[in-house]
């Protein structure tokens, strides 16, 4: 297998802890063997950032302004200027062929349609995260976020996080969808990864998600429940993908 | 390719009506060049047909009494019987592994999860086909269905079939949906199936549904219109599967 070399720049949420999609990108790089180096931005400097190397918005806000968003990423070989994790992970396969592949035999539209399906039917969790995203962020990016997402809300941030019988029905509920999806992984002919024993786009974007949920901390009551979940399937999973993980330089 | 045969019995829902998820199952035996005959059998036989050849119930009824369903199978070569059109394609894969896999390189999750997806994503559809499927049945058999589905709503069958503005706003609804999945077939990298040029098991499920949706009549304005959803991707999908239809003998 042909190794291919890039210099891009990955804009990283928040340095030192691997949050969000970020990681998918990084996963996904890593697997495919491509250098990079990472820029890491904090909250209130990803726009900033974003836009002094050229980046086109992402999307709208629901008040019409640009949406500037991590993952980013700029590929100096090509000139491409990319965001949206899932539209990084195609624009590396389609860019660098020559590099292991994360849709195997034609299965482009499979590995995005199972992603996204996973994806939609999590989402409730991420209530569970967005409010405590300020406790792993320094002072400034603090104050900022929490003024974004409450005028987001329309209600302070703090309160956004569901509590008491809404909290445990979210849960249960959560729990059951993932076990909806550790039945889909167990039909894969034996293996850690939804193709078996090489991970793919859909595996590599899961773990994202699942880094995603350290948020609520390692030593916190949700992490270490959500590790009992399906015999431990989604921690393995983390683990089985370690080694693509690479480093925050 | 090895051609294994079976002498199998298929349980068909309405003889000459090529209807339901009994479809997919045709086409997977096909596919897989398995030999097999049919049995028809109306509504209220289904139940009594299938006890007489010792299958198991699929499942329970909401009253708490045994539930039999079709499409069923009976393979005298190995004596087994299985329901149910997924377990029915598992079985078939897992039995005859000399034949074209509906699973091709170890994308069994990912196939189930697909067809999961779109399954339960366009399920509201069907309001619009159980109420009248008395249209295609035989009088006895008319009379049954309408009884034993009036009592399962709660209310007459023909008042459940949704009209007016509720019924255009399902229509929206379903459109949004099959271009949901429009746009995952068309990452398949080319070909009009999900893995590209050669068809597999969520494509023949899909097919199945498709054809579901013919009892509105071909000639009626509900099929006319779906003819046109995604430049006729779905209509271009069943044409790409008639060849693996066989006959209703």
């Amino acid at each position: 297998m042909v190794t291919q070399y890039m210099e891009s720049k990955v804009i990283a949420i928040i340095p030192g802890v691997h949050w969000s999609t970020l990681t998918s990108s990084r996963y996904i790089l890593n697997f495919k063997g491509i250098s990079y180096k990472i820029v890491a931005a904090e909250y209130y400097d990803i726009e900033t950032t974003l836009k002094a190397v050229g980046m086109k918005p992402s999307g709208k806000r629901k008040d019409g302004s640009d949406l500037y968003t991590v993952p980013s990423i700029v590929d100096t070989n090509t000139g491409a200027k990319v965001s949206d994790s899932i539209k990084i992970a195609v624009y590396l396969e389609e860019t660098y062929p020559n590099t292991p592949s994360i849709f195997p035999h034609n299965t482009a539209a499979l590995h995005q349609a199972f992603f996204a399906y996973f994806n939609t039917s999590i989402a409730p969790i991420w209530s569970t995260i967005l409010p405590i995203i300020p406790r792993i962020l320094e002072d400034k990016a603090k104050e900022w976020y929490i003024e974004l997402r409450s005028k987001t809300l329309g209600k302070p941030l703090a309160e956004a996080n569901p509590v008491g019988e809404e909290r445990e029905e979210l849960f249960k509920n959560m729990r059951e969808v993932f076990t909806t999806f550790d039945v889909f992984y167990s039909k894969n002919g034996g293996g850690e990864f939804i193709m078996g024993d090489t991970p793919g786009f859909a595996d590599f974007m899961i773990g994202g998600v699942i880094q995603g949920l350290k948020v609520w901390g390692e030593e916190s009551e949700e992490w270490k429940d959500f590790g009992t979940w399906d015999e431990g399937r989604w921690i393995q999973l983390l683990k089985r993908l370690e080694k693509y993980e690479g480093t925050l330089g």
